[in-house]
């Protein structure tokens, strides 16, 4: 366990503070990045993530202590950051779907360079050619419709106007007077404890995993909002623990396995989708189908991973 | 672990015997039982079972100790038991095959009281009634013509000659003079070594299972033979161990892992097969193709489960 950089005898605000402006010169420097990359799609996404990631730190520290910020203005910044992260992350999700799926699609059909073995794998490949392509067909499709709203996005008054915000944030932070003059150990410590107990709260609340009796079907994708918003309370947790300069390690990689959650289970639906696509064959849909199946094991892989790597230790560690 | 029952010191030839004899018994007593079940399917279904266990005890028994006994015998008969206990276990394999495949299809598609869910679940409804209807037709006259060739087999004079010849066993087993005389721990001691032997080295022999890189794909069922062989070994480990009244709790657990695994890789093979069949919905073959990735997932888990069971304790035990 890392020791917390910061004095618990601090000024909440001078902490706070910090973090912010630090994100907020993140955000800057991705916004000139994804300016000056142009048509390159490899930097404009390394810019796109940057910037995504700087938006989500600074919304999700303020969600977490808006009483240490004016919350008023912590409140209408939040709202527009939060719009700007969906939207640019958009693009990157249905290629990284796509990717996701024709690796899979890859892997359960086997090498093409070998004979069709005898079985699955052959019937598999009569249709995997062609679920790849109807795939590709509509998640590109998806994709493109996704770049313009970006661009759209990025070229619009309202980005302006949170541009502008951040930059703002990034040389002084509007602070409540009070509250930003409390020690870190009274204010920052006891805001950032709220964040985990929510996050405790809704980790106790997910059904269970594996083989037990009560395990929901790993193909029914009810339960898959319960985890998305595990997910969301674990990025905020760990934020709160950023600002605080505690170590992330452990949050960072149950994230991990929660984001590869996420991706496979968009990525079912996605196969799924395409199987009720008008006038295929039904080689392609059993193609799909396996598909479907294939990430929805991955879905349940990723739970138990979660709950490998995060229940495995205590979730609240000693401050 | 359990001490053997025989005195090592005892006579080969008469534990053996004791052994044959007893089966030979259950054989005869399996046999009348379903001569008299008429059409009563689950009785003649546990007469046929036990028909089966007793067969594949002979025959494994005969060729673990062949040479204790009279080998031209016991090769004749060997041969001629393993041919009817292939014919018996047919029907038997197509009813659990359909039972499987529809337990399964349930499971996948959700109970039907409920209103079908966002997502997965209810595209997967759409399909899993016409995909089980088309598994039902297929099995079941698979099954059919199972169930006439037993008949036809059971009235052959193949299968009368076969039944004197046990008849026979069970009063007087035909021994090897010298073999025979030896002692348990010199003679038959050794012999179930060598298969211990032959199993172990077919255990090294499987690819490896899980996650790691080397791990074939799931879906590719080139492996499942490997498996099915270490199955056939294994049980004639397990028989070899009950000759000589030793323990045989251990391998027959990993046995019905092995069992379950077969099971499921011929299940994954007929969801593959009706999924070529001409002219079906697109939607029967995508409900058929997230059952065959689900039986062949639980391919992979009847493999974790063996390797678990298997390796958790050394392969030779002390005797």
């Amino acid at each position: 366990m890392a020791q917390p950089n910061h004095d618990s005898m601090a000024d909440a605000g001078d902490v706070l503070g910090t973090y912010l402006r630090s994100q907020a010169t993140a955000f800057l420097r991705g916004l000139r990045l994804h300016e000056q990359s142009g048509a390159d799609a490899a930097e404009s996404g390394v810019a796109a993530r940057s910037l995504r990631g700087a938006a989500r730190r600074i919304s999700g520290s303020l969600a977490t202590f808006r009483v240490v910020t004016e919350s008023s203005w912590a409140d209408g910044l939040r709202t527009e950051l939060v719009w700007l992260s969906s939207t640019l992350a958009d693009e990157h999700a249905y290629a990284a779907r796509l990717a996701r799926l024709m690796d899979a699609l890859h892997r359960l059909s086997g090498s093409p360079e070998l004979p069709a073995p005898r079985g699955s794998a052959g019937a598999l490949t009569v249709g995997s050619a062609r679920a790849g392509a109807l795939l590709d067909r509509q998640l590109t499709l998806a994709r493109t419709r996704a770049h313009s709203a970006t661009l759209q996005a990025l070229g619009s008054s309202r980005f302006h106007a949170v541009a502008d915000a951040v930059a703002v944030l990034a040389s002084e932070v509007p602070l409540d007077a009070v509250a930003a003059r409390g020690r870190v150990g009274e204010v920052l410590v006891p805001l950032a404890a709220v964040a985990e107990t929510r996050l405790s709260a809704a980790v106790s609340a997910l059904p269970p995993v594996g083989d037990c009796e009560a395990a929901p079907s790993p193909y029914d994708a009810d339960h898959d909002g319960l985890w998305h918003e595990v997910r969301r309370l674990l990025r905020v947790h760990r934020y709160a623990r950023e600002v605080l300069g505690e170590d992330v390690t452990r949050p960072a990689a149950a994230s991990e396995a929660l984001d590869r959650h996420r991706d496979a289970a968009e990525a079912a639906a996605a196969s799924a989708t395409a199987a009720r696509t008008p006038r295929i064959a039904p080689a392609t849909a059993y193609a799909l189908g396996v598909l479907h199946a294939d990430q929805r094991h991955e879905v349940e892989a990723a739970r138990a991973e979660f709950q490998h790597l995060w229940l495995r230790e205590p979730a609240v560690t000693p401050r």
